[in-house]
């Protein structure tokens, strides 16, 4: 039994813990072998692999990224990008496909399995934790962490000088990075894309603040948006160099905060610190659990499936109702948070 | 209305977000007063108090340990003690008491609220994660974390010498701080107290892994016993000085391993360093939503209730019952770790 | 005998372990007592003074920040500024000054005590570790480490997607920073502000990279210029809010990159958070003595000085000598580095 | 030209950063090729080489340990030892000799160059610190940081519970570690081996500390001795198991302060991991120049020389006398600290 594995979308720490998991178990306890596809689709699209044995996935659980590497290519808009597949998993005799990715990733496996015959496992990635089949993905746990120290770094500037400082964390569509990270970071403002701010509101609660000992703390995610309209995202003047500006919704805040309190304010944009480096125990845990379950997914023949975190159990679920429904925070979470607010 | 609030039992990484989160709600939503009892049920027996209000509670929630203190004191060992409780509640006009503590801090409550009277709401602490009506409990991902670092440092040292290397983690009862820690530290063996060891077996995989490229790493509970019987506790000979020995399960295993494999072996013993410092982002958001919820326990009048955490929602379930029953780890997630022995 | 004691210019980690040195040793060893001026030299300006006894500086030690809060306020740019901090002084019966700041902090201090018979001593600060007196400044090494664990993490983006990471660290004037964690990183490309760069050789070195196993990593300090001109500061225009613009060096070199090389590149702005938090070991060590050799100095009547260290040792220089001159990276130094480059 | 490289004793953080700089330097500038000796001079002995080229090294900068393994293997103590080296130097067809350990390893490169004609250049190593040729040696700063960190996390437990924590931190002869982890821990008692110590002032101390609000930190560096006698490195008794018994300073220190001062107490043996795991960003620098430096060397017939730390600058001292005297912590640099005692 030969097993192909993929790695897609956006890095995530994490990744190669689940790898690990798969192939140790897989030949250890299964005696299966191994066929790692590089770049995520573009592995099999192009019959681009690379060893995957248990030397290979030596030392591999505390180092971030991926050994097999990730794009975001989507075969779905590939000429011929699913026969293309089907060939190449062919012609390597490869029985089965472990692929670990997100919403795009699971989708294509999704089809491939359902529509296509081939049998595909799935295995749930995202930084943002917005899948809603479940509990936690893992990445997120490193990079709440990451951003939580970063806002214990920020207080000391904010308190030695009387600043407003604003740190704008990941979370296009949701904001689960910012609330866990703002709560634990004891922030005084936390916004999320679910629910538009106000941004009299946001300056009256730090205006309040300042009242009290310590200077505000803004966490904004990167998806956030002010009441009054998509002002932010639509910036689209050109440099001095002719390129265009992507001006972020944390530089935005800062320049309306500094305008309308008076108050100094700062920015900090997190970008990629927060998907980088190695994993936390937490994340290194569920990921390891995650590769367990999947390669178990395919001894038992159970494909389409996906395995994800419901308490502390692992579970499976179809592939296809799997990656359906974003898992956005819901509004009783965000009001609970909101008594530190101010 | 006005709230006593006690921390009671060892410290543990996230009991000031806890009191944080209670008092900040308590005040700004409910327009509360608080009562700190200094060090567990002794500021009550004692009627030793302390100020409780935002200002006390402001930078505390990066802060491991308590600032209320600790102690093991059992009232039901003190004579009069329910009496001298009640006594000190009422002269201090406390009409409820929050407890936030293990086994015995919430057994005391328990009894309190259901036998005397007294409105209690409890919050779970324990670092080892053994209490079953919880999914976890905050301070435990602190120490995990704290373990899984140090297993990555002992790494590069059984690398480089080609020595064994045995740490010892916490957990007299129960294996999830090392079954946690080891996994994600990449252990080649894991030995927790739910389970007896077999010494043969640890050496055979041990030698096993010497075959392979890196030298093993052994992650013992402290809790944890060998099958041929309890010698390890038993060691009460006495030193030079006339104190009392107590050699540790690791340091014996040490000795153990290296007369039976001839390979060079060293022991750390873990200790303190993973009861204390600054929470981890996860215990601080644990923590901080046990403290909102317990408030909120207070506000409805629910009492004789405990806070636990399930799947990702906060529930509540009866003081009485949420401590009877320890959680230990079930021999099914322990075969899990298994294909990473040896 | 009182002594007051501010802090002036950009917080940075270290400033409360020189104030409890200081504190400390001054109270126990020599009874002095101390008066803590408030924002640099607004506090003697305005008269703005705060406690500081042994209970002031207690726990202090590993936060980051200044107890004393801290300003730019330039009292040579009051009217009748000098006067108004004799006078205050005065009044607050304060004999002796202890002047914790960096060039512009300790040019006043150098001032007062030369100039106007205020005793004054001076102890250095700069988290650039650009002062030539003194072989390190503490809070340099915090940020170095702050850098270098971020380089770190972004290697595993950058080798996980083969994307080019740029990544724009703090030194306006000098690439200390900036050199120190690019070559503790293993960054392919270190920009410096004191050596105006050759954005082909900066393409050339990225194009090589990527024919070897890795995706390059390239560190640039803020202050970093290209040969060909000031295009970077320059940038003045307008956002559709009517802010002023200011494209950092970091997000510049990224597009052109991207641009020049056909790889796609994304930036990182560490900011802040290089200076705020926790100062690292060598920070508290060395800015505890810095503490307790100034507060000598007091006692000796040693004013119109500036502890340095030098090799492992803490000297005494002249405060108007001290910060006559920027550190610079030396050509030669830089030069070492370049082995490391493409 | 073809050089050898071999690291020798303990291992320490910052080993794989000298073997790249070298390498790197070695073959990109000079085009020398490289050699490997495994275990120290265990590999010249049994001729035991390891391709080491740039492939070779690349990744390893962030890794703690060798690559080339480590031995305490001492060719002088080894039948025909010289004889066997120099045949595997001229069999392997090595020109120069570049070894990387501490005094022991040191000593037997001073001797090969200065009496056998085998031309070597030394990279000095030790964690402790204490060697007098040079300000600093690579692993010490990341020991001290690992050191501060599980000092900083022992506050808290002292602080909750009112006891004493004793750190038995590394240093056999010397106590810079303790030195410099004490004052950056803010510890309130220092012991180092330099001065034996006496137990009644110790205990007088914690006794004092009680009175202000914080339980006192013990750090006691493996060798440091109470005045009384050399009780405990005489503890010979047999456990149960017939084990000769090793109890350490720190643990007999906890006993004996217990029974004195009848304050609970507990001890912390930092142990191994002190010297494992990444390299901080200081160790990486001076161990990357190190390797920088002693290519240097070898290209310009510089041999029987070490490099060595001097203020910021890198220079060169005989290898025989480099390893001479051990650098112990000065009386008055030890006074300096005594001001926190207490």
């Amino acid at each position: 039994m030969r097993v192909g594995v993929l790695t897609g979308g956006g890095d995530c720490p994490g990744l190669n813990a689940v790898i690990r998991g798969i192939v140790r178990k897989g030949v250890q306890e299964y005696g299966y072998v191994f066929t790692g596809f590089r770049d995520g689709w573009r592995g099999p699209l192009d019959g681009d692999v690379v060893r995957l044995d248990v030397p290979a996935v030596r030392g591999i659980l505390p180092r971030g990224g991926t050994i097999l590497g990730s794009s975001r290519t989507d075969p779905l808009k590939v000429e011929n990008g699913i026969r293309r597949i089907k060939e190449n998993l062919a012609k390597h005799e490869v029985h089965a496909l472990i692929a670990i990715g997100g919403e795009g990733t699971l989708g294509v496996a999704a089809l491939l399995s359902d529509e296509y015959g081939v049998p595909c496992v799935g295995v749930p990635k995202t930084i943002d934790n917005d899948l809603s089949a479940t509990d936690y993905t893992f990445g997120f746990d490193t990079a709440v962490g990451i951003a939580t120290e970063a806002i214990d770094r920020l207080h000391t500037t904010a308190e030695s000088h009387r600043r407003v400082l604003v740190c704008e964390v990941m979370g296009r569509h949701s904001g689960w990075i910012a609330l866990h990270s703002g709560l634990a970071g004891g922030a005084n403002v936390i916004l999320i894309p679910e629910q538009r701010f106000d941004l009299e509101q946001v300056c009256a609660w730090i205006t309040s603040r300042f009242k009290a000992s310590y200077a505000p703390i803004v966490v904004v995610a990167e998806g956030a948006m002010p009441k009054d309209g998509d002002l932010v995202l639509k910036d689209e003047s050109l440099d001095p160099f002719g390129h265009v500006r992507l001006s972020g919704v944390g530089e935005w805040l800062a320049k309306e905060i500094e305008k309308r309190t008076g108050k100094e304010t700062r920015t900090t944009v997190l970008g990629h610190i927060q998907r980088g480096g190695t994993p936390s125990a937490f994340d290194r845990w569920l990921a390891t659990r995650f590769g367990l379950h999947a390669i178990d997914c395919v001894r038992e023949g159970d494909f389409g499936t996906m395995v994800a975190l419901r308490g502390t159990g692992i579970v499976r679920v179809p592939l296809a109702e799997a990656t359906v429904r974003l898992k956005t925070v819901e509004p009783e979470l965000y009001a609970e948070a909101g008594v530190f607010f101010g």
